[in-house]
């Protein structure tokens, strides 16, 4: 985790409800040795060194990325749910990389907005440079963990302003993610996870990773053919049904509006929708 | 400007073909503090420290940006060319930050490319934080300068293999960006200026900024309607007629292919084309 007021986060380990482990001076060993890293908070839980949570802001789990990569329509109910076809490839769009806020950070709505919707998705957290892989077991080994997101879309700017995507992904405050990091050790299948997303204590999103179209190994390995990935960058794999644009009539999301999210094993956020400054 | 072995580049400040003012102690001063940063090398070619270029390799003249924007389809002549609409509004896609590499560096052809192009463009190098530009007047003054990139692209990966074209801007090496970084005082009108590019010695780019559907300024305050631009990020602003993919039959580029390119008063590059590693 990273917890602290937003731009001055250190980074800890969770080891309970209750209680971290502060690592802000091992800098990125996480990422450049992991094992090492590893042993080094083992240590420190043994030698006593678990200091409690005291109410701190929770920031994103990861300092801000190189890229911040999105796959789209990458749930099969999903896709029918907005009338496309289940895409023959990974569908990748992108983000501007200063989106990432903490789970629980307020969403601005941005000006000029009038179809802002939400998208709980899995993200990858990349642990190691990583072009051309071969296989799924070598996409496996450039994982360094899962994070809940919610990828904050404005449709009308994503959909109605002309071209690519992009342009409705990328306002400020629109990839909250946290509040953990999950090593790839604590998930034992990634492929069978809930994903769950309320809007005002109204469930709107249910699903599963099962229904993935292309799973996060596949995503990877395939990406890496186009990219080169990078230690702590993020991938959005995509949204169960349940968005407001596939809802008649769409509730988009306005100023006050609070949204809840989860994802099994991997934590909650709740953020609440602000007018844009 | 920056020149050294890649990853080791150091800043300078061009004073004329043949000498620099090594700035490489000032950090992001350029950006921070441009009015402080040009007192500094004044003070320095006034006291004599310009050192003799000595061949060094150029680097890209920013280092890695937060992100790297581009407009599709930006001058009237190229839309004709791809038998496109103009577009009402501009069209952003996105380039991996990774991507930026050196004015005279290999372009490396990503493996499974079929149909890799080129693209002479006039980038915009953002000064300072900008959201919600209200006039072209705060554009101007959210610009750091220009500089001459190629936005290669793989036409097969960005059209042929499903959704947004990001998939065929992001490959390795795509963005050779350089060799300077030109202040907005020296250029008199952005909106006049020649652009070229040849391969292999026959030229198949000319063009002017004069012909861009939307100017750079209108660029910048538009994007920043949609996101948050912030110092050191690099928009492409699109490219003049004369690709491969506008001529019949398109000459892709192929290992030993030699781009050169260039716009009035920003510099030239030379890249050549080697396989995929």
């Amino acid at each position: 985790m990273r917890i602290g007021d937003a731009g001055a986060e250190r980074a800890v380990v969770r080891v309970d409800d209750d209680g971290y482990v502060d690592v802000s001076d091992l800098g990125d060993r996480f990422f450049a040795a992991p094992e090492e890293f590893r042993e080094a908070v083992d240590a420190r839980i043994a030698a006593g060194r678990v200091a409690p949570f005291a109410g701190e802001r929770i920031g994103a789990p990861i300092p801000r990325p190189h890229q911040i990569v999105c796959i789209g329509l990458n749930y099969r109910d999903h896709a029918a749910e907005t009338g496309q076809a289940v895409p023959d490839e990974p569908i990748l769009f992108t983000k501007s990389p200063n989106t990432l806020v903490g789970p629980n950070d307020d969403v601005r709505q941005p000006r000029g907005s009038t179809k802002l919707d939400w998208e709980v998705e899995l993200g990858i957290v990349i642990g190691r440079r990583a072009g051309y892989l071969e296989d799924h077991d070598a996409a496996r080994a450039a994982i360094a963990g899962w994070v809940v997101c919610n990828d904050i879309s404005e449709r009308a700017f994503q959909i109605e302003r002309g071209g690519q995507w992009s342009k409705g992904k990328s306002a400020e405050t629109f990839n909250p993610a946290g509040p953990w990091l999950v090593t790839p050790d604590e998930v034992p299948d990634v492929s069978a996870l809930g994903l769950w997303l309320d809007v005002n204590g109204v469930r709107r999103q249910t699903g599963s990773t099962a229904t993935m179209v292309f799973d996060p190994y596949e995503i990877v390995r395939y990406l890496s053919q186009f990219m080169v990935l990078e230690p702590g960058d993020l991938i959005n794999t995509g949204t169960p049904p349940g968005v407001a644009m596939g809802l008649d009539p769409s509730p988009w999301l306005r100023p006050g509006d609070v949204m809840e999210l989860g994802i099994d094993g991997l934590g909650s956020q709740r953020q609440t929708v602000v007018a844009a400054r």
